[in-house]
């Protein structure tokens, strides 16, 4: 599912509900398989950055990691609370 | 094994082992539009991230911010250099 599918997706609810969404894709193309993969330490630090800018609450962060052969892929879905 | 297929699998293993990649990908929707996109600004920042894990040449870091009524996508497509 494309990322602009996942919007689609939730266009309908998020109009009724007025949510924001943030979603961060991190994918890594490794050239070597054995390499150490840095994005589950990487992602804490990601959403620091976030949160100099937003209030994120932790219970609305979903993260999911996926490897895939040398491709890994860190994905954060991000509810923000409503806009003040 | 032929010959054949010794060249052939060389050719995929070396044609791998070229380039790293690194593609981040920050999608946010917005309730309301006329709210201040924090995209750009943030860009900056998870550069920052990454060059903590990685050395990112800043030749290699090719950035599209788009944007469509409350949608903004930033996306950041890097190239890493070859591991050492």
């Amino acid at each position: 599912m494309s990322i602009f599918d996942y919007f689609r997706n939730n266009k309908k609810n998020s109009a009724a509900i007025a949510k924001e969404r943030l979603q961060i894709i991190v994918a890594h193309e490794r050239s070597q398989r054995n390499k150490p993969d840095y994005l589950p330490k990487m992602q804490q630090e990601l959403l620091e950055v976030i949160r100099r800018y937003v209030e994120v609450d932790q219970d609305q962060v979903e993260v999911q990691l996926d490897q895939n052969g040398n491709c890994s892929v860190l994905e954060l879905n991000i509810t923000l609370p409503e806009a003040r």
